[in-house]
């Protein structure tokens, strides 16, 4: 399987502390090393993509990440442990497309069963993995069910309808992104099949005032927040593990949708029944 | 106006030599200094994109790419003086979108007046700058000419017929791939508008056996290219101004397409008349 990150917030954020944890489980407390990428939003409209088919330990764009201080409000991260798909550039996500004049940014983990959607719209899959199928698929509903940029409610809503469909094949953790906001979904077969190991879910924080220090668990790093942060700053991060010791990470339920605006969690779409 | 150079090789090229050169123009050689972009094709379906909104000769992701061997069969870059469009990662080129399952990589040098084509397709500009218009309606119509990829040769024979209609709003030069084949563009208004500067054209080469040493003209350096190359190694490079001395760099005539297919210029599209 894969590893996810996201990070929403109100303010332009340099995410190196977090990525810094992150990438070490892309060869060296994870085994995640069949590729990776990180995608920036600019400006919400520009988007700022590295992806690399090396492990993120070993690679050199990585290193640049680790380094080069990009500021952002929305970056979507992924390390890549092969499961459908060669290692090949094409597969490592996040993946991009354009849809109303805007970016959207895409990476899942998990593992697609017997998912090979008709995708007679405007989406096809560049690469062969199971997790780009599902964003085409995704991409081309989202495009059938709204004529413009829908608000972040709207599109919520086409979420929390469209996701179950996906879900019934796997593993569907996932982030999804258009600058604006952070959609974040986590669902597994339930129960486990026989055998299989337990399923990963997604875990979400909102890191705000008070700003306490906290440890990445994957390296000997440790940040005091309260000293790069300002009283109103507000930060959500999403990720398949959490990333840090002492900050209270709350696991999804099977199956829930969480949409992240301005740093925060925002309301839940009330489906129409 | 901006700086474009363009690479076809049919084998794997490291393209640092080139690129050091023609990174010297975006602040250092030239005063292209408002964002720079740099995409390679990788496997024919892979594209890493480099964007960056600071000056080439600054930015620590082009020391990274002047540093990193990325070996590449397909390489399109761009060095841009802001002329429509404010300084933003949404407005750096190339470009890219997908269709058919491939990426389609786009850069444009020139300065398009009057040119607002209504986009009713699938394929809508995310900056504002009148190239990624001008990208986003050729892939309208090449959609429209074709139900899949097509083949290089049906390819060339639409893009002489479309690239004249947006010719005449002024400068199109332009590179595009799709990880095949390279085609590039050369056009401009005839005679050049009063008062106006020499309008940029593109040039090319192709450097075969027997290799020689080759100086840039941008940096005090040079490089014996038959010490790195094999007997069969075909490179094209596309350039808005000649990158060496000592090579016989072709310009293009205005309004010409030409296109190269493993590192050779392939055969010139014949019109249906």
């Amino acid at each position: 399987m894969c590893q996810l990150l996201g990070v929403n917030a109100n303010h332009l954020c340099d995410v190196r502390f977090s990525f810094h944890g992150f990438s070490e489980r892309g060869g060296r407390t994870g085994d995640h090393a069949d590729g990776w990428g990180i995608a920036f939003f600019e400006d919400e409209r520009g988007v700022r993509l590295f992806v690399d088919h090396q492990s993120a330990v070993a690679s050199p764009v990585a290193q640049l990440v680790r380094d080069y201080p990009i500021r952002s409000r929305q970056v979507i991260s992924h390390i890549r442990k092969a499961t459908h798909g060669k290692v090949a550039l094409q597969n490592c996500h996040p993946f991009v497309r354009e849809l109303w004049g805007r970016y959207w940014v895409f990476a899942h983990n998990g593992d697609l069963k017997d998912f090979s959607p008709y995708l007679h719209g405007n989406f096809k899959p560049v690469g062969d993995t199971d997790s780009e199928r599902a964003f085409c698929w995704l991409m081309q509903e989202i495009n059938k069910s709204h004529s413009q940029v829908p608000s972040v409610e709207e599109l919520s809503l086409t979420l929390a309808e469209l996701c179950p469909t996906i879900g019934v094949h796997g593993t569907f953790n996932f982030l999804l992104s258009n600058g604006e906001a952070l959609w974040a979904y986590s669902s597994h077969l339930d129960p486990v099949p026989e055998g299989a190991p337990r399923a990963p879910i997604l875990y979400s924080l909102e890191r705000k005032h008070p700003f306490t220090r906290a440890s990445l668990k994957d390296k000997d790093l440790s940040m005091d927040f309260s000293a790069l942060n300002a009283e109103n700053d507000c930060i959500a991060l999403v990720a398949t593990e959490p990333l840090t010791e002492e900050e209270n990470w709350h696991a999804f339920s099977n199956g829930e949708l969480r949409v992240f605006v301005n740093g925060k969690l925002g309301p839940l779409p009330r489906p129409c029944v």
